[in-house]
């Protein structure tokens, strides 16, 4: 069994005790949170320490926090030569602290605190220092998810800024199609299918291959009249900005 | 039984003969195509015609063709006081001829030739000018899907513009996101299951609470970092001017 110490307990923690729960390969031995009741539901409370100078002998220490706490809980880690990990999809794995062998293990999805996840479908981002921790990193993330993969540092934050244009942006963008419906009496609802669709569809075909709409077809009289409509002139220049980033990408293929 | 004739022969109404071909309330009795052969595989050869003379007595003409063709199209009839409609997301109703009855029958959705889409999800958004033809609209409507909205042509304008934000400027940050993953050897599968779950998650919350990331938290530190990243100019673009609006909605809230 690998023994695994959780250092936080906010949304990705909590969704890993919830994946590692399953696993009878894993288990989480002890849960450091600053505030040992808001991780009560968590784990039995005999499990949980508010001391990080009281943790737990394991194979595997995962910092999750915030990133701007990393480096400083990676510092106060009063042992050495242990394999520390932290969840970050930004932060590269040199802010870990040389004290101990470092890496990363980052689950690339949105957490939400109100909405389960499938933790199988997950893909799980490792880096370690060296193979045999690599391995140890393998075997942990396969107890929980069907999806592993292999990124250094710097295809993470690659990888970070990708995700903030496929789901960030994104998101924003259903918040002004919202805005529209609600100003015009729709219900946003008689989107939703289409939102999905256009999720589901590049599963199948590249993004490219995908794209349809007045941009790529540069039928300049729709978007005119659709430039016309538009009131909010935030939503204007996204419009044009996002319209000509669409027709010059049409040019260059 | 609903007697239809479908004029045109595009994706759009491809989609439409192989719903309809389910049902047994509503029968496509005719289909019109400039090019007989290229309808061919949609309905037996005695019922295309290439003749817009030729078309049959029927309940309904739906014009399924390019939003340009539609008022030549219409105006070419040579029958009068019909119910005919057309299935434009950004056409007016007024764009019809009025020498017939005018109706909308819009299917809100994106249809691609080789991805089979289930019907019965799909949004249809009426419009018809009495009530009569709208009750008629809302039977056929009914034969192919759970879906149906009563939409004018001022509302469907709206909606047209919301679609684009949330279809296809969304796959246009698709693509990005999938660029930015290919220059940094990164399969842009490992994104599938957050851009599944971005989608999936704003049928249970608003867009506005379901954001999240560095410019919701405005985290200038991890923004400056994505934007020292990024070395294509119009990538960057993009990322400030999205990052700005996310912001600036927050500071509305």
């Amino acid at each position: 069994m690998i023994r695994v110490v959780l250092i936080g307990s906010g949304n990705v923690a909590q969704h890993l005790v919830s994946a590692f729960a399953k696993s009878d390969t894993v288990t989480i031995i002890q849960i450091f949170s600053r505030n040992k009741r808001s991780a009560s539901h968590l784990l039995d409370s005999s499990k949980i320490t508010d001391s990080l100078n009281n943790l737990s002998e394991a194979d595997l220490y995962i910092i999750s926090v915030t990133d701007n706490a990393i480096e400083e809980v990676s510092k106060q880690l009063s042992f050495k030569n242990k394999l520390v990990v932290h969840t970050s999809g930004s932060a590269s794995i040199d802010i870990l602290s040389n004290e101990n062998r470092k890496g990363v293990f980052y689950p690339l999805q949105t957490f939400s605190k109100n909405k389960k996840v499938n933790f199988k479908e997950i893909p799980i981002c490792l880096e370690a220092q060296n193979e045999s921790d690599y391995q140890l990193l393998e075997t942990v993330s396969r107890a929980i998810s069907n999806k592993t993969y292999r990124i250094n540092s710097n295809q993470r934050k690659a990888l970070h800024v990708s995700a903030v244009f496929v789901n960030n942006f994104v998101n924003h963008l259903y918040t002004i199609g919202n805005d529209i419906c609600v100003q015009n009496n729709i219900p946003f609802e008689i989107l939703h299918p289409l939102i999905l669709e256009t999720a589901d569809k590049i599963t199948l075909l590249s993004p490219n291959e995908a794209q349809t709409g007045p941009a790529k077809r540069n039928d300049t009289q729709t978007i005119n009249t659709h430039l016309n409509f538009l009131s909010d002139e935030n939503q204007k220049e996204i419009y044009k900005i996002l319209t000509k980033s669409i027709i010059d990408n049409g040019k260059k293929l």
